[in-house]
């Protein structure tokens, strides 16, 4: 290991992102991407973009894209943030609300980034483990920094309840991320904290990546109090988000409908696999997201996890005493679902 | 202020970057982009892009570009960091090579960033000031965890030597990233020094914004030793290059004739507006890059930008004791610097 770099770096293990396969033939439920394409106006930006304006810089304060947001949201430009995906917006937050000798906190299991962001942010983590079932669960007088939190969470696809995340919030001494990834396809959103008295310390975040079928594109974002966002926007690299990225993101947020029949689409095909699979004894957790939590008979869910693969299905597995017992499944089309089933 | 935002982050300053105006009839030579349109390879590969594949992650780590910069510079593409611009390339270097009691080190005058870099991590500055004419200077026994050189260096257009860069690399006891955002414009690369014997401690980077004719793209890399470009791949967001850039990036990376021919031809117009200028009065430092430090007759900088900007053409101006004499002028068509000698 080279001595010119530094030590928390060099100690620290990385993220490991779900596999990228490049076979076509392979039904890939791995990392909870949309089965359906984006808008026909995504394409449709992208075939009349001059491609002569890429030698100007784009706009750096993403004005166009928060202005819109702001608009679907009902808050102000000056309260949303926009990075080149929720990654960047998750790193920026560790910068803008954690001193050098803070601390960042997140539940167990959550999203294994968390950890991982706070090993490059150089701090102690303070993972908090979740109660049975993976039900809220919050130790007395708990502190620290800044509160990472997956809302549906992942891997579990569960929904925490308002007057639980409500309370959190405004007790919590430092800044509460919520990162509602999966909230088009849940049945409750908890945005408006982002915009509630007694929330200055509360960011919502969304992400084009899931429901908008926009993995690809790399755009997430973080909505609340306009100090915190312009905190954010204040640190952020100049011109994160290139030109490709803001017209194409534009184009997809001028078109709600699409994605809204998409969710609706998820939203059956995942009641019909989740009773599919409680019908052949598996235990699946309540999701209120694009994905299912599910542990199959007996619960060697690795054994399952390798068969699958052998068929060229590809679903998630994450190893440990929690988690172990179960797969994560993305949601596919239907024509994925009867593969999976089939192969069950 | 919210008391939620660390303290460092809400005591600095942002980074100001030049004016993107929106006006077409502006003649913009004000952030050094490139007057000629990208390789037409680039809209092929738009116009030929399959908005569907965009539901799906990009690949994570980025191996296709890296593999074919490695192609271009003579190296492995464990050699090669691919970055969302080079905004995201030199932060990741503050991360990575900077301990939290570090300190950032940068020639002044040089590019604005460098100090804004260092207060968003949250450590030291440590400014050094050039020699007259903005020449190499450098204290004994200085020393920085990591040292930002831009080369040709940026505003002023001037080449250090080889020697120098050399020596100052391998008695430097921290990571020196030379920035050559601008060298396809010079005669001379120092790219070579990222891969020499005695400088485990020296990367050198790219950018696609300038010779490339991409600002609006956002794609800068650096090369250099395995061991330095693995603990950048290492904290990266894990998706930081979107599928999109990554298309058009390989487009443009496919058609480097292309790219020479505009550098020549803009080589060709900074010597003409060189000649023209002098000739005008002005002090015109030698320039290895696509733009032009020169102060007017009399260094009244300031009167002439506000003159030219009333005529619609956009120059940069740097205020400071250092600067303030001077501008810098972009190299745009000969048109353009026909229209600006006009103005004059």
């Amino acid at each position: 290991m080279s001595a010119y770099i530094s030590k928390s770096v060099a100690a620290m293990e990385a993220y490991t992102p779900g596999e990228q396969p490049q076979d076509s033939e392979i039904v890939k439920l791995n990392t909870n991407e949309n089965p359906y394409p984006p808008s026909p106006r995504v394409a449709e930006a992208l075939r009349s973009f001059n491609a002569e304006r890429l030698r100007l810089y784009p706009e750096p304060r993403n004005l166009a894209i928060r202005s819109r947001l702001a608009e679907i949201h009902g808050c102000t430009p000056e309260q949303v943030f926009v990075g080149n995906g929720s990654d960047e917006v998750l790193a920026l937050a560790t910068r803008a609300f954690v001193e050098n000798d803070g601390t960042i906190g997140y539940f167990e299991p959550s999203y294994s980034l968390y950890p991982v962001l706070a090993d490059i942010r150089g701090v102690p983590r303070r993972p908090v483990e979740l109660g049975e079932d993976f039900a809220w669960r919050m130790p007395e007088g708990f502190r620290a920094s800044l509160f990472l939190l997956t809302c549906p969470n992942a891997p579990t696809g569960i929904q925490y309840s308002r007057p639980t995340l409500q309370a959190f919030c405004r007790a919590f001494d430092g800044v509460v991320v919520i990162d509602e990834a999966y909230a088009d396809f849940a049945a409750d959103s908890f945005m408006d904290l982002a915009f509630a008295p007694g929330h200055a310390n509360t960011l919502v975040m969304r992400t084009l990546s899931k429901s908008f079928s926009l993995a690809g594109l790399r755009l997430g974002y973080a909505v609340g109090p306009a100090p915190l966002i312009g905190a954010m926007q204040k640190i952020k690299d100049s011109y994160n988000l290139d030109m490709l990225s803001q017209s194409v993101a534009l184009a997809a947020l001028s078109d709600l409908a699409h994605m809204r029949t998409n969710v609706m689409r998820i939203q059956a095909t995942r009641a019909r696999l989740s009773d599919a699979l409680r019908k052949r004894g598996w235990k699946v957790l309540p999701s209120e997201t694009n994905f299912l939590f599910a542990s199959p008979p007996g619960g060697d869910a690795k054994a399952v996890f390798d068969a699958l693969r052998a068929r060229k299905i590809f679903v998630r597995y994450f190893p440990g005493p929690r988690t172990g017992a179960y797969l994560r499944i993305t949601i596919g089309t239907d024509a994925q679902t009867q593969a999976l089933l089939h192969a069950i």
